[in-house]
């Protein structure tokens, strides 16, 4: 008896894992890939609501920005120092490195504190993939 | 023998409910972030079309307007006849009380039959936490 | 002991199936809802970049397009080459009926190629439900 207890429980085991993970932390993958200043604001109020709302320990933030969006991480982009403390305050920003040779920026080109995906676009599926909410603002 | 089969189930209990819910309803949370009353329409044909093909009783639906999209549900709208249309056919329509704080609104400047969420975002991750589609027009 | 073991195993075979299911394959709904030709180069550029950096054989990729974004799919869109390639290289691309009836459109204004489905904004809700990761550019 004990037995087929433990081989139905371990055979449940990944699906209850993924059940149970979900109450725990909260996961936000939020697009970036407009051109405009104001989008990037709103992207940005939206992350700090996020963390005000359910708790910066609680929400694992991540940004991330190709196409038209990529200026957004430009080392002069109007936005650079909100870019800094949302890094401060422990989101992941990242931006596509496929937009970054096609618009020729370099990482000197871009802010200091962030991160690079290969594809923007992929990581954002892989993390929906991966249970991630999804948010384009 | 039987306790065992009985501790399984339980076990798989929170999986299975959460499989067997999906065919048994659509829930859908609209997206409205754009102060563009072009597409707040858009929001609202979408709205309508899920309602006709689905059967309005087979479907939930809330729209969530935030930042720039918060103009939709005030009281003076272009829109404001289409957002009663669809308050009366059951959809749920929520503004963010955090955008109407930063906007100087209060809930009288609001169409009347709508209710509010601390923060829109937040409602949008959950929805999505909860299982909801989610659709950004 | 057996039997037991056995039930178990088919209470957890539909999630079981469900949680194996992500690995094989990547599916993404991709949405075009918007008037803007540039944004139709970006969800080109996107599919393009899925498909490379997957593997064009393991994603699945389906384009809706809908309400302003139904100019892609035109058989004059300025898009249209790049349309013919993507539906080359696999990826499904469908119009929505719905608003080609609202835009006085026949299937002989359309790109040749083109699938169609009653409600863009259907497809997409049902694709998330069939477990598609969403894409809106």
């Amino acid at each position: 008896m004990r037995r087929s207890f433990l081989v139905a429980l371990v055979a449940a085991m990944p699906l209850l894992s993924i059940a149970q993970q979900a109450p725990v932390l909260t996961r936000v993958v939020v697009q970036v890939s407009e051109a405009d200043p104001a989008r990037w604001n709103l992207v940005l109020n939206n992350v700090a609501n996020l963390q005000d709302e359910l708790g910066a320990d609680k929400v694992t933030i991540e940004i991330v920005a190709y196409g038209p969006g990529i200026g957004m991480l430009k080392f002069d982009a109007a936005t650079n120092s909100r870019v800094s403390d949302a890094l401060k305050s422990g989101v992941a920003v990242r931006a596509c490195e496929n937009t970054m040779r096609n618009q020729k920026l370099a990482r000197a080109d871009m802010h200091p504190g962030i991160s690079y995906v290969p594809a923007g676009v992929v990581q954002i599926i892989r993390r929906q993939q991966e249970g991630w909410s999804y948010l384009r603002p």
